[in-house]
């Protein structure tokens, strides 16, 4: 530790991941990643793309993507900044947003970047439990007014529990509270019916609304680093113009991120085989006595068999080689969160599960 | 504006960068990038990139390249944090080490980022005017201690004005103050000694210096967007632990940056005759009126001949489609600042200029 830390920085825990092995062998069900590779498009797009190029700045604003962007949500360009993955936004988003001192609200459970960016900002963290179907409290607007929340984050579907909650009960909410609310849509091309997560439509109505999409899953490019937020332009502007920094999405990823969001058709292919593989995926841990909800994103949070250990379990795969995620929180230490892989891969851990709940 | 912005965000300009024409049109000598492509290295790195690589997420702290640039710099892996250019490395700086309220300190003229960042900080910049020479004041240790600054930011060589401090000066203002010093190495390739102003050995004793390097001019690559930080392992581990975002550098600029990296050769030859070029570029200029001392960069701060506007002689040669730059501050207004360019550019630029003066 140094002297030199802020004494907030000094104190707090930083984001835990999952692992991220480089090497090819390990069959990766544990961060969420698209099963599938990006489009034969980014492929195109990379091999055509002029290394000399590299020699000068990007275009600032990513001008050409935004608008790709803005035309594929059918809002304005002003409504969209592009970032440096879904990591950035919501760095933003509490930058822009929430004073050292204040607060960020949200869900528990929830993604556990939130409470990192909210602590290296020096600001608070006030989390209302998920009712036992994962859904949002009633009181959720109430909690979050009385303890002045600035930023609201809301992810939909659902992390970890793949839940969805409809457009119409996240507008009331935007309308009912008094701060920012971020709709964290970084499942949402997974969703059962294709395009019910996109609220979208709402951002040039109102005017506390962000929106987080990015590349990393329905486009399976987590390499990339490409997100982007879509808002009311009153709260795009602040980031655009002044908090982000000024180069924040490279020339490299405005040329890949242009080629994969022209290529729908690929894009929803790949989220379609998500979806059936999920299904089928889901059954296979319910006949091996596994516990679990539907999920309408690409990853299942299952309860394990009663007298299993999730931790265990865990581990067992690890040692064969399978990685999925275990949460040691008090509501998920019960379970295991597992990202849908292709066909093959489901069937190995459906296989290896089988194995090691018979010894 | 948006009632949601913080009063510090609400009330703060942005960073102005210059223009960034992406036609291929324009003879861009304002933003001091490298007039050469970068390595045949980097061509050849992007064609053998896979794409499908990019599904899954990037190695975290881009341990190899890390483990290059440690290796360059002869210091141990952990003085080593790898950033999303040089723009990231500042952020994060003010991040870590300046707590909302606090203060940065740098000298007047400098990078015009640092208040940038500064206000979004919610923390006050702190400025001492340079000499008349361009060197640090000889109480600027003094000056930064009185008004408190956590993070005391100095360029070297200096921007605008291409100035050389040697490290010795360095080691002692880092000596003298009472917070963590950063010297922005930006344009250290340039230098006309090879490697005089490497300060990374200094790293490993002094617990209160980062050094920031980026590969956006030395290596060509201001549109990859990737730069690192040396420090002590106390200043590095809170950056590479909790302040950075989880996966901040991408798996093609991992990729790409190494292969930059292991080029030197290739990076010395760009860097040799950037700075031939720079003493050829700069005796055409005197022979033309202008007034500028020696520059120990890739770009040239020059006083424009008495009795002409710098501002007018920045739009005549914009009006041609050659870009310098122009600041309208009260120690710059009378002074362009011209990027060492290409051979060819760099006599273009003199014609142009000559016929402007004669007309």
């Amino acid at each position: 530790m140094s002297r030199f830390e802020r004494p907030n920085i000094a104190q707090m825990q930083g984001y835990t991941s999952g692992e991220q092995p480089q090497d090819g062998r390990s069959i990766k069900l544990n961060t969420n990643e698209n099963p599938y590779p990006p489009s034969p498009a980014v492929a195109e797009a990379l091999a055509t793309f002029a290394s000399e190029q590299l020699r000068i700045y990007p275009q600032p604003d990513a001008r050409a993507l935004r608008q790709a962007i803005a035309e594929h949500h059918g809002v304005s360009i002003d409504c969209v900044v592009v970032t440096h993955a879904g990591d950035e936004a919501l760095r933003l988003a509490v930058t822009t947003f929430v004073p050292p001192g204040g607060v960020v609200a949200s869900t528990e459970p929830t993604y556990s970047l939130y409470p990192v960016l909210t602590q290296i900002q020096g600001a608070r963290m006030v989390s209302q439990d998920l009712a036992a179907d994962w859904s949002l409290p009633a009181d959720f607007a109430e909690t979050v007014n009385r303890a002045g929340a600035q930023l609201t984050c809301v992810v939909n579907p659902h992390a970890p529990s793949g839940q969805f909650t409809a457009i119409s009960r996240l507008e009331a909410l935007a309308k009912a509270l008094q701060g920012v609310l971020l709709i964290d849509e970084a499942y949402a091309d997974f969703v059962t019916t294709e395009g019910a997560a996109d609220a979208s439509a709402l951002v040039q109505d109102l005017d506390n609304l962000l929106i987080l999409r990015t590349f990393s899953k329905g486009y399976s490019l987590a390499g990339l680093r490409l997100g982007y937020l879509l808002g009311h332009p009153s709260l795009i502007q602040p980031i655009l113009e002044k908090t982000r920094d000024s180069y924040n999405v490279d020339a490299i990823s405005q040329a890949v991120g242009l080629a994969a969001m022209q290529d729908q058709v690929y894009a929803k292919q790949t989220w379609q085989a998500v979806r059936q593989d999920r299904d089928i995926l889901a059954a296979g841990l319910r006949q091996l006595g596994f516990d679990l909800p539907d999920s309408q994103t690409n990853f299942l949070l299952t309860q394990v068999p009663s007298a299993r250990s999730a931790e265990q379990l865990y581990q067992a795969l690890k040692d064969a080689g399978i990685l999925v995620r275990y949460f040691a929180t008090p509501r998920l230490r019960d379970s295991l969160r597992i990202t849908v892989g292709t066909p093959a891969q489901n069937e190995l851990l459906l296989q290896e599960l089988r194995q090691i709940l018979q010894s």
